[in-house]
């Protein structure tokens, strides 16, 4: 079985492993009626799972959503950004979009100061490009505007986690750096922030990868006199390799400032789910369950037929990467000039 | 001998221990010639050794001096910050007073967020008393306006030092909070925040019990390109029960708000270095350099002939205590003065 933890993710997750992983963790899936009730087309395909969010999407609610600038942003990316949109147009939810850039600095030897607030800078022309409304989103960067209430709820969280519990909980080691420590704590502060600043519940879309981080908010919350945050998790992204996708491998995924023909390398090159040769291909049909080219289509175009005319034999992989490739360069050619208009509103969101 | 680290102080340290102490840290005791320059009556009989300072001093130079508010400040406190306003006005030296409140939080399971805050206060108006030129000093606390300079510096420094580094050098196990084994990193960037920002080398007034943190922060500093800091350390300030002058134990110590009838009591039930009986101390003397009385009229009032006075016989503990208590009741009815003065000053140091 493939294995899962906030630092590694090892082999590829079917249904299965999903369901699996799921009773684990003690979360639930969403089920038809609150499926509904988020009425969301990646509802319960990518975002399957979740804890507490029937409840807490009883009342007003914030949504958190972090975002780690050590590179560029992906189509993963903007997928997880845009299903939070959604939710702060549909729910009226107050979104809080924290940037860990401290904590990158911190894990990656090779990354220096400047070339994180780079990223700052960059990733927060994606996420204004998306189209938040400033009057319901607050975006902190750890390293530029960190605010005074998240220090305080970082220190007051710090003091109920022992170095043990981290320990434990992330696989550290004593060779590590003490701010890598730390950061569970400022993470933690991230997610309860619209809790003990507003008075909202959190929900936090997240990756089962980074499940363990709400856990240990969920374990801390009522330890410091605040709510738990519930989370909704989603579905790994498969990269265009076949692994998963990751924004330190460029050939895995589509960031979004790619160009037209960065993206058709990319994807001519991609993994499928398809046979060998084109024969084969009519003969046996392909397999789009493991199929990233399919994953796009269906995740990001809501193009989910195609799968059947996969398995018909009728699709053949060349043309299936074409058709996704000038809608994907549709797409972007959209986001990216939003993108450049983002750079006048940075000031709304973070004074940088 | 008597031991002495970050969190315990061992035993009763004589002169020679002092001497021993400072050979093994590898500090410099202040010669003549540095004395001389610094001109100061505490130094070197108070303020004894050194790091760096002789080079330091050549050039304008910034004093980190720190503040832990956990409890009400005392005389020692008073001394200290005396000290560093000296040195403010002599060598027009900046002046960084970082309050650890956050640090106390985390240590001390006792203490709740409110409480920290009531002592920021507090000791803050004891700091504005003694006279701070607002132009040349920050006031910086952790909790309540922490600077995003000082934030990221932590963040570099912790970059720089691993959990077995603060383990071995503070004692942390793993059963303490993730909070406290981050805070050297916070204190190091206290000590070279105004390096960092201003490019002044940092000299820092310590006792010798937390000069862990400066040598700390002595390797620390060129690994992210500043200057070390220096040190002036000082020897601890006896309690008035015999031992250590302890915040946190009332009766050791004179606080900067203590009434003249709390004074008299502290006084009249402290320890000295006389005899049992009067007739004794006629005859052998009494021992000044154990006795706590001697020590505030030789270093809160320039007052060190009666030390020969006491050797001799010539005086008794109960007029002795008395003469202190009254110059110790005129010299902190001044203070509480200026204290009550120091309210409508608190903005211009720290926006509360």
């Amino acid at each position: 079985m493939p294995t899962v933890d906030a630092y590694n993710v090892e082999g590829r997750f079917e249904e299965e492993d999903y369901l699996k992983a799921v009773r684990e963790f003690g979360a639930s899936l969403i089920g038809k009626k609150l499926a509904k009730k988020i009425g969301h087309p990646l509802v319960p395909s990518l975002f399957f799972a979740h804890r507490d969010f029937d409840e807490i999407i009883k009342n007003r609610f914030a949504i958190v959503s972090g975002r780690g600038p050590s590179m560029r942003m992906h189509l993963g990316h903007l997928l997880v950004f845009r299903f939070v949109k959604f939710l702060q147009d549909k729910f009226d939810a107050f979104v809080f979009i924290p940037f860990s850039d401290d904590e990158k600095l911190l894990a990656k030897e090779h990354l220096n100061y400047e070339q994180v607030r780079q990223m700052d800078y960059e990733n927060l022309l994606d996420i204004i490009a998306i189209g938040f409304d400033p009057e319901k989103t607050e975006v902190m960067m750890d390293l530029v505007n960190i605010k005074q209430d998240v220090y305080n709820l970082a220190i007051r969280v710090a003091k109920k986690i022992t170095a043990s519990t981290v320990r434990s909980a992330f696989g550290f080691t004593p060779d590590q750096n003490i701010g890598l420590q730390f950061y569970p704590a400022m993470q933690i502060a991230h997610i309860l922030y619209p809790t003990a600043k507003y008075g909202l519940r959190t929900v936090v879309p997240i990756g089962m990868d980074q499940d363990v981080f709400v856990k240990l908010a969920r374990d801390v919350a009522p330890r410091v006199g605040l709510a738990k945050p519930g989370d909704i998790l989603s579905k790994f992204i498969p990269g265009l390799t076949g692994g998963k996708m990751s924004s330190s491998k460029p050939e895995t995924a589509i960031y979004t400032t790619d160009s037209p023909q960065e993206i058709k390398v990319k994807l001519m090159n991609a993994f499928t789910g398809g046979q060998a040769t084109v024969k084969e291909q009519r003969e046996k049909g392909g397999n789009p369950d493991i199929c990233p080219i399919f994953f796009y289509h269906k995740f990001l175009f809501d193009n989910e037929s195609i799968g059947e005319k996969c398995r018909a034999g009728e699709l053949i992989c060349g043309n299936c990467k074409k058709d996704l490739l000038s809608r994907i360069v549709k797409m972007l050619e959209d986001h990216q000039k939003k993108r450049e208009k983002a750079r006048d509103l940075v000031d709304r969101f973070v004074k940088m």
